[in-house]
Parts: C-alpha cells; structure tokens; sequence
C-alpha cells in the first residue's frame, strides 16, 4: 500500500518553480503526429496542418490558492475561470470560440451556489461570443476546484508565438499594468480587518477599478481585432498572468534576445498609485506592474516598420525594445539606472 | 463576505445527479460560432466546418472520489487519467491525437511522485501516439486532482454520435464488461482487511485481471481501426464509463428509440465471474456488466447491412438490437423476462 509520505530522496515540490517542473515532467514526450504544430511551451498549444489553426489552452482555479471565497463572489469567480483560459487564446493574437468548464464541488457548495458560478461563465462567454461545449462536473472531498479549457481557430499566418521577437522590435503592452495586484492587496486587507472584527463592513469605495481588474479580469480580444484592423501581426506575444518582469523573460528565452523597458514608459492607473501609497511606503507600484500579475493584459512585439500604424492607438503602449541575443532584460529608471529584471522581484 | 452555508433555498448538490446539473447549469447558454458543431451532450464536442473536425474532451479525477491513494500506484493513475479521455475520442468513432494535463496537488506530493504519475501519462501517450502538448500544474489545499483533455482529428463523415441509432440496427460492445468493477471490489476488500491489520500481505493472485482492469483502462482504439479497415461507420457510438445500462439509455435518449439486449449475449469475464461468487451469494456478474463501469469499452450500433463485415470479428460481441421509438430500454434474461434498464441498478 501507498506510503507517500515516507520516500526516500524526497524532493519537495515548492523546491522547484513552477516552470522548472513542467519542463522535468514533460521531458521524454515525443512528438507523434504531424497535426500538432505547436506543443508544451506557449500560451496554446497549436493543432492542425492547414491554413486554419487549432488553439487550445487549459488552467485551474483552485480554492484556496488560486482564489478565496471569503472575498470572491460566485459570479465573478466563474466570470475569472472563464476569461482567464479566453486570454490565453487572444495572447497567440487569436479570438477565442469555444470553452469547457471541469468543476469539482464540495457538499458545501448548493446548486444555487452553482447557478451563481456558471452565470459568471455564461456572462463571460456571451461578452465575447464564446460557446460551452462540453466539462464536467465531480465531487469533491473540500473545497472548489474550477478547469477551464479554451479553444480557438485562426488563420496559421496570423499567430505571434512567445520565440517571434527580434532586434529592434518595439514593446507593447495594452492597458495598464499592476491594478489586478493591487485589488487583490485591497481584498487581503479587508479581509483581515473582518477576521478581527466580524461586525465591521468594508470600505471599497474609490477602489471600483482595482477590484473589478481583480475579480473580473477581461480578455483583449479588442486589441486582436485592433491589430487585425490595422494589419499588424505582433512578432512575438504573450499575456500578463504572472507579473510584466516575468512574461518579458518567457519572450527573451523564446526569442533567444533581450530587452530594455523604461519605467516611466509603464502604464499605471492612479488607483494603483493610490492603493501603493496607502499600503506602505515601500511598496512601489512599478513592483506591483513587474510582479502583480493577473492584469491578463497583452505584451507583443512588433517589428519597427509597424510603428506608424499603432503610434497614435491609446490603448497600447509602447515600453521599450528588444536587444541582441545574449543581452539581459532591463528595465531603465528615470535617474537612468538599469534594472536587471528578474521573474520574482527584481534587484540593481 | 460569502457565507455559502447559510443560503436560504438551498438545494444540495447530491439530490440532483450529474446528468440532471449539467441540463440545469448549461441551460441559457446560446451558440456564437459556426466553428461549433457539436457543442454539450455527446463524448465530445466537435470543432471546425471543414471536412476534418476537431474533437475535444475532458475528464476531471479527484482523490478521495474518482481514486483511492492507498491502492492506487501513481504510474497506473497517470495511464488511466490519460486513458479515460483519450476513450473518449474513441466513442466518436476517431483516434486520440493531443492530450493536455492539469494537475492540483498538495504538499504531501513530490516531485518523485509527479514524476511517477508522468511516467504513467506517457506510457499511455507513447502507446496510443499521442502528444503532450499544454497543461497546468497548481498547488492544492489538500489531495490531488487531475483534469485531462483530449483531441483528436478525424473526417466528419466517420463521425459516430449518440443519436444516430435506429429502428433494428445491431447492438454491439468491445471486449467485456464488469471487469473494472470487480477489480474495484477485490482493492476494495483488501482495503479494508489491510486496515485492521496492517501487517496483513495482500493476496491479489488470480485477479491480475479484473486488477488490470481498474487500474489500467486501456481506450479501444484497435475497435475504432479495425471498423475503418472494414469500411463501417456506426450508427452511434458511446464509451462503457458508467454501466452498460446507462450508457445504453443515452444513446435511446439521443437517438429516440428504445432497444432489447440479451443477457446471455453480454460478454463476462470468468474472474468477474469468480469475484462475484466469493464477494456474495447476492452479487450477480450481469450487475456488474450493467451498472458497474469504467470499463471503456466502446458502445456501438452499426445498420444490418454491415452484420456480415464484423460478424466474424472476435473483438466484439453483438448483444442485441434497436427497437422503436417510445418503446423502452429491456435485457432479456434467458428465462425470457423482459427486465427494463435503469441507469443504476436494475428491477423487474
């Protein structure tokens, strides 16, 4: 009988990244069929031979971890299962189509409570004309654990894969970055101020805009058919679910490149300024737009020539360039200091 | 803050079956995309508009639930997580191509262990040429959970759903059924008799089997190629994951029809034989077959011509036939009672 306890030579599972661990588990996978185009290692994985793509993509939300109930309303909490996996599909420059929803449900959990979570999906699927096809449903012995597999199809020209970057290319971001983190930090506070004192009510009032970037994240499928519009495939593409610093790094490996940012380029809302200076005085909000995570937002490069077409779009912006192979990422402060960055914090 | 317990109207999860929340929790959804064929309400829902279509699915196993860790070796539980949804691409009649892996897993789990359950997946994925390509891995609160999803490619035309069946065609099942069950049975036994004595030495001889069974489901691709080398396309089809009779009941709900099997036709094992007479008197081997599950066998209908393309084919067995519209779903035993199907258990 199983004793997983007691193994010999032991290696603990935080002891690795998460993205270390993917690449011990996966090695000695072979390829077999010549309709997976794209494997392990991107946003999707990219299946099919033609000219029109197959994207799917998958994520778990796990109770506890990945949310908590005590500040997470139902509703949004399917809404957030199901746009984060749609992300996934608009950051290989797609339109997401189709979703399946795996749920494993506690006895704590009532169907009304069920109700609550997949009117949250059903508000997130019609928003961006996406279609349940399939999931299914399971116990589970405590807590609420929510899969979400997103599909889409595209045309194979149209992709931007995380390797596509190359010198010169200018850096993009849409909307800003940081607010999903700060939201989340609002939450925390509230929550232990509650766990103190159960009669008091929180306060959230002039925070709207973190908390709803935190509990109700939305896919860019605008930027997509902006980029479309306008004719410009991105060279390379990903979304921001850990923390800018971390996604550059992803495109840098890829790209076999580097890069440099300017901080006073990154697009940081005021509430996160606000939220930053309230909390403590050493937490900057250029840590939080390098760190957060979860904004869900589309960082891509794009080849120079394209400048023109999207110098004058607001809801992008352009953070710096990517430099020779070999070269680091940085980021270069006001006071003209490089930053190397770095996946989890950053240091001079 | 959330206080999920004390909802007024609530109603528990339990007094709805699965089949039952799905209805209720899909329902209001709409379709947005053309790219869905199918969408919720088969094995698989089905991508594309093209003469090839996509076909995905995915399954969900909790511990505590969907496997028990005290009998249950990581390397087996890694094969049958990816076995059970690369069966599900078979029960459209199409080869499993692509398979995505999302993991939640506590601390008690390391890295030792991950890699024994991913030597399972790609033991399964390297028999049945199958490529790894996407998933996730979080951390869990408590306990593991593994969520597959699977695709496949195949022609639209050899395509076989649940509502395709009709007036006379012929019943027919892969391999047999009840096995699984018993293999459940024996570890379950052994369980509980280890449990008072944990000196006790299992003694699993003679049901390698039925063993074999449950751990290690193994999808039907052989059935679905040797159907195209005979050049038949079923009329419908269904993977054996809950019991002959729910399945049976699916493809008469899909296909609005009724249909009559035959009690000594279903295809029993001697160990599921042998299991069911040491277990109790009481325990009959056909209530295995018919309301056991997880065997993975494939459920099919094919049209009365094709009778003598598989008539000689050994791999499968022909248990009976389609009946008309509105007339129930009947086994008739050899004493020539006709019994009606319920999807768990059966009466008179």
């Amino acid at each position: 009988m199983e004793q997983l306890e007691y193994q010999e030579g032991r290696t603990e599972l935080e002891t690795l990244g998460e993205f270390a661990l993917i690449d011990r588990l996966t090695e000695g996978f072979v390829r077999h069929n010549d309709t997976t185009a794209l494997g392990v290692g991107d946003d999707c994985a990219v299946i099919g031979t033609g000219k029109t793509r197959t994207l799917v993509t998958t994520d778990t939300l796990v109770e506890g971890v990945g949310f908590d109930m005590t500040y997470t309303p139902l509703k949004h909490l399917g809404y957030k299962a199901a746009a984060i996996s749609l992300a996934d599909i608009t950051a290989m420059n797609a339109l997401p189509q189709q979703l399946l929803v795996s749920l494993a449900a506690s006895n704590r959990f009532s169907v009304e409570a069920m109700d609550e979570l997949y009117a949250g999906i059903r508000l997130c699927c019609d928003r961006y004309d996406v279609d349940l096809v399939g999931g299914d449903i399971t116990t589970s012995r405590a807590g609420l654990m929510i899969n979400t597999t997103a599909l889409g199809q595209a045309d194979a020209d149209t992709l931007s894969y995380r390797s596509g970057a190359k010198l010169h290319d200018l850096i993009c971001v849409s909307g800003d970055l940081g607010s999903a983190y700060c939201g989340l930090l609002v939450l925390e506070r509230e929550k232990v101020t509650f766990q103190a004192d159960p009669n008091f009510q929180p306060d959230l009032d002039g925070f709207d805009y973190v908390l709803e970037r935190y509990l109700k994240p939305e896919p860019r499928t605008d930027i997509v058919r902006m980029l479309a519009e306008k004719g410009v495939v991105p060279t390379s593409m990903i979304d921001v679910s850990d923390g800018l610093a971390s996604e550059l790094l992803h495109i840098c490996h890829r790209s076999g490149c580097g890069c440099e940012i300017y901080e006073e380029r990154l697009p940081i809302d005021y509430q996160t300024t606000r939220v930053c200076s309230e909390m403590s005085k050493n937490m900057l909000p250029v840590s939080c737009a390098l760190n957060g995570g979860e904004d869900y937002e589309l960082l891509f490069t794009i080849d120079q020539k394209d400048y023109d077409k999207l110098k004058d779009e607001r809801s992008i912006t352009i953070i710096g360039h990517i430099t020779e192979p070999g070269s680091p990422a940085i980021m270069v402060t006001p006071q003209n200091t490089a930053i190397t960055l770095r996946a989890q914090g950053f240091k001079n």
